[in-house]
């Protein structure tokens, strides 16, 4: 997905203020507990296999910036020049936001919810009962000052436990760092007995829809069960059960 | 305490291996759910202002780098020379560390707990019933590749909540991230009912012990509760009590 151009993370990636691309992706482990991340990298084509070499290769489980460039050298990755990351969607989207932002002054501005979404992740089941969670985002268009969202961060827009479930959001990333999302699903699983459907429909439905949060977030857990929850209008969605054809779906059922 | 030059945050902060002070700080207001957080600045005094600036003033909860500094000069805040930050002592631990990895090899390097501790942080419960938490921490003396650490990130490192507790931790930060430790402590008084107490010391002792991590943290609750577990061999502690005088502890009671 983040070789694809139609979403929000890798080639297609957002716009910073300063027309660049600056990238968070996250990697959880259910099996082992282990976990790596990346925020801020700019010449990384695919962020997620970076958080996964910081994972495995490092002992570290968040990397930034230039640093997390230099690790990803010594371990043999190749940078890519700023270019690769170009579309003229994002392009168009960031002088947009730029001349809104112009007419109205910074704080008045509302970002869409185009501006906004677009992170992509996924969870996954292996047949030995295996889960594991990914997210990988360019953030929000016209992100200043290196802000870092959800997708950077363990806990907020992923989590993978082989007790409870494999967790991937999208949305207003600050919402979601402000409520520890991810993990909030597996923690009202495992300590309130919540089913997976439950526990991620209390955390997007009660709790981020009274904080005024707008997202949603892909769930499975070691049954196979799955719940897909959003409170936007729509979130680009699939799934793909063993033998089966992929379903994917946008609006509500 | 990011003033004083005997612990690792502010003046007095680690080394990275390339000879910088990279810091990272978080608070969280737990009566607005608020939250803000810095990673890998290297010229502001007290990180833990311009975490609370990034809360204030920002929409966003966590800035790295560069970005943050600009950040913190739009809002007025001065910059300080990197020299700000040198003491002796710290200088003199990042050149031993750098030794021993030179002799041993850069895997096989185990580093001591004063290496890798030293974080402040502070709760507090005020008069009307609030609680909000602080961390600020120079991460790990001879950390490379912008290695970000718990004290940057909520749910982590810090963690309030006027439902729950206020929450501060430190220790082997890579461990706290994974295991989404000062949340997890609220997340077990909400969900399962737990007292403060039991819940801090199953996330230290059982949770973080089983997995090897060391560390504690301190955490108050809304009826003026408050404990302080850890795992090593001691933790530099104190509390002050309306009216009464400081307490300060190192070792166990």
């Amino acid at each position: 997905m983040e070789n694809s151009p139609l979403f929000n993370a890798g080639k297609g990636a957002v716009f910073t203020h300063d027309g660049k691309n600056e990238q968070d992706a996250t990697i959880v482990d259910g099996a082992t507990g282990m976990a790596g991340a990346v925020a801020g990298v700019k010449h990384i084509a695919n962020p997620i296999d970076l958080a996964r070499l910081v994972m495995e290769k490092s002992s570290h489980v968040l990397l930034i910036g230039d640093g997390a460039e230099v690790f990803a050298v010594t371990e043999g990755m190749r940078l890519v020049d700023e270019k690769y990351f170009h579309t003229d969607r994002r392009w168009n989207q960031l002088q947009k936001a730029l001349a809104k932002e112009r007419e109205a002054g910074e704080h008045a501005v509302r970002l869409s919810e185009d501006d906004r979404h677009g992170t992509v992740g996924a969870v996954a089941l292996d047949k030995s009962g295996n889960l594991a969670a990914a997210t990988s985002s360019g953030g929000m268009t016209n992100k200043k000052f290196g802000r870092v969202g959800d997708s950077a961060l363990v806990g907020a827009g992923t989590w993978a436990d082989n007790d409870t479930c494999a967790v991937s959001t999208t949305g207003h990333g600050e919402y979601f760092m402000r409520g520890v999302v991810a993990y909030d699903v597996g923690a009202l699983m495992a300590y309130k007995g919540m089913s997976l459907e439950e526990a991620a429909a209390a955390v997007i439905h009660n709790r981020l829809t009274l904080r005024e949060g707008t997202g949603g977030l892909i769930a499975i857990d070691r049954q196979g069960n799955f719940t897909m929850p959003f409170n936007t209008e729509g979130m680009y969605r699939g799934h793909l059960l063993k033998g089966g054809q992929p379903v994917v779906k946008i609006f509500r059922d």
